[in-house]
């Protein structure tokens, strides 16, 4: 079988191949060892779909509504009303006036996502976790969330590993949100996935969630967190906005920037993407362009 | 070549080798599938010496004796007039001090401590490290510190690895101290080695150091830290101090405990793991004696 039979022949493919060869020939100029051999890849718009919300956020949307249901007194606050009355524009208006300098929504956004799944241990995290992902479908294409990962992007991380790279998530998402599914989905252990999270409290032998950020795995903190857990620099790194350019700088190598320009197949978008467009253009990363790049979108 | 040749035959190497044929027996009522084979190794005290000072210890003194050189303003001043003097009683009273309820003397050390490398790149504090191992040399054992690892937890990581676990460094050292050198020393690779760090900040394409504390990875931080980084609960843990004690609570499996009982070969101590002893006789954990349980402590 020809490697990244999903992807097109065309530019894209062949620089990723190229740049494989290279770090892969031995005695060669580029040669690079296989514990070195470090990829990262962003997970919301890079592996999976983030249209028309990000998944993860319709875990907490029904989350929401569970404890509105259970606490009467929840149900005239936000945003509680919004997830049972399933008004999801407000949801989106709250963040568009945050980024218009207006919090009044996305405050008590932020703490109730803080507290959705506060006080529970990280066994019991992942139970719901797993509830979710075992009947959640996808809002508008109609298949699993467990289905909305990219083929390509999934068969970019075989011919990488058959490379002998070692692949790492590198998600602004919540690390134990994703880690349930990675295996399944992407064949990424738990152990390589870096992510979001709350803290832990450690008590009589368990590990609880808390209401308390620890870490928002986006931006500038995107290198930090994967120098925290792999402790080397990655040379290959995927990402799809603007959140994804320190980790993309920091990375010497191959720098991918995935396109979301693909309406009949996925989504065609974007913003939020803009700086990581502009900067792929002066500092030649390579945009992957889902319309042209991707023979296919989904699997089966 | 017997499996764990460097343990005497006695009850200790018999718990751990019956323990493994448990957890790798397919169809057996212990057995663990390969991935969720986790070790967790406290590192000073558990993998090498940590008498009479931590490793670490010696090389923040050597810093900070090149800083006093370098600003004679230092030198009047405390913990840098003591590192000058190579008067190394100064750091143990300071920390005796301290849980005597006076921390005036460990307040400076801790300040010292977060500016000796701060504001460098993560790769310049790396060869400042190496420099360190290049040269130091452990003051009364006459070994270099590369040198003092124990040979019989060595040799059990190689026997874990080679019955399908994973082995981690969970240590209150610095993670980014460590890494540089675990890989030769123990064969445990920087992106499983879980240690306490100075923030980072990322800046123009690179990491720097600051003087921010982020994670002291000791006692009920110890539980949080792993599960951070690798998302599952270990069924080994080996600890040798009160520091370990939750981290050995949280594994459900395998728990052992080193005792420093061999004067003639290494340090015969308990200040510090009395709390881990009195729970390790409670809740059966494995005490490992180095006097008896080990053939040999150190390699050549």
């Amino acid at each position: 079988m020809t490697a990244l039979a999903t992807w097109t022949d065309g530019p894209t493919r062949s620089a990723i191949v190229d740049f494989v060869d290279r770090v892969t020939t031995e005695g060669g100029p580029d040669y690079v060892e296989p514990l070195e051999r470090v990829a990262v890849l962003d997970n919301d718009g890079t592996l999976w779909c983030e249209k028309p919300m990000y998944i993860q956020l319709d875990f907490l949307i029904r989350r929401f509504a569970e404890q509105a249901k259970a606490d009467p007194s929840l149900r005239t606050k936000q945003p509680y009303k919004a997830a049972i009355e399933g008004d999801l524009n407000w949801f989106g208006e709250a963040v568009t006036k945050h980024y218009q300098g207006d919090d009044s929504d996305v405050k008590p956004l932020v703490g109730a996502i803080l507290t959705a799944h506060h006080e529970i241990t990280v066994e019991e995290h992942r139970s719901r976790v797993e509830a979710f992902f075992a009947e959640a479908k996808h809002p508008t294409l109609g298949r699993a969330y467990t289905a909305c990962g990219y083929s390509p992007m999934i068969e970019l991380l075989r011919f990488l590993e058959a490379n002998g790279f070692t692949c790492y998530i590198v998600s602004g998402g919540g690390r134990d949100f994703m880690r349930p599914i990675t295996s399944a989905l992407y064949g990424i252990p738990p152990e390589r996935v870096v992510g979001s999270s709350v803290g832990l409290d450690y008590r009589d032998g368990h590990l609880f969630t808390t209401s308390q950020p620890e870490f928002l795995d986006d931006g500038p903190m995107k290198p930090v967190r994967l120098w925290s857990r792999i402790g080397r620099r990655p040379i290959l790194a995927a990402g799809n906005s603007n959140g994804d350019i320190e980790m993309l700088e920091f990375t010497r190598g191959l720098r991918l920037l995935v396109l979301h320009d693909d309406a009949d197949r996925e989504f065609d978008y974007t913003a939020g993407a803009e700086k990581a467009l502009e900067q792929a253009a002066k500092d030649d990363w390579t945009v992957v362009s889902m319309r042209n790049d991707w023979a296919s979108v989904f699997g089966d």
